[in-house]
């Protein structure tokens, strides 16, 4: 059996889409994701999980009932569970996402922006 | 309650010690570690969890018994449990690790470069 590495720009450069991840690696039953964001997501809390957002690329602000934290490259933020938040960013930004296997994007909330899970792995 | 942003090289710059990580964020009850790594580690392995490595900054070489893995920056592999694997850098190296809380750096073979655990966060 071979162990393979995944080079993070090469799965960012296989889609266009945003709002949409793209599970690009695995430890145990969490998911490592890439995702490309622009624009405005929809409030939506998870409520079994925690969820770490970490950018690559771009700005990423996360609105909480608290406040806005702004991401911008290698920096990182984990919104606990249950918390109310809403992603949105100004131009085009790329974001790795950990959280567990199966947690859908939207989580309550649902809705048009719901993506289907894909792998790349 | 704030939800505070962490920026990995605001993490990196308060340390300078190898292979000794530091937790900068968690998810659930996984941990997501930073660590500067140069020269070569101790072949080991963990018997309970995959580990992941993205290496930030570097050259991060992770040999197995089926060979060798070299990441780049922005770039990641999942060492699954049970297969043994040895760490090395050539130069300096930083990188984030993400394993399950509580997991030992040195995985079964212990030795003098078990880390004492530490969280910055």
């Amino acid at each position: 059996m071979g162990i393979d590495k995944v080079n993070l720009d090469d799965m960012l450069n296989q889609f266009s889409e945003h709002w949409s991840p793209k599970t690009v690696g695995r430890v145990n039953d969490y998911e490592i994701k890439v995702v490309k964001v622009q624009g405005e997501f929809v409030w939506h809390q998870h409520d079994e999980t925690d969820e770490v957002f970490l950018v690559l690329d771009g700005e990423l602000t996360i609105d909480t009932p608290n406040g806005a934290v702004v991401l911008g490259p290698r920096e990182t933020v984990t919104i606990p569970r249950g918390i109310q938040h809403r992603p949105r960013a100004e131009r085009e930004t790329s974001i790795v996402l950990i959280e567990p296997t199966g947690v859908a994007n939207t989580g309550e909330a649902g809705g048009a922006l719901t993506a289907v899970p894909e792998s790349f792995v």
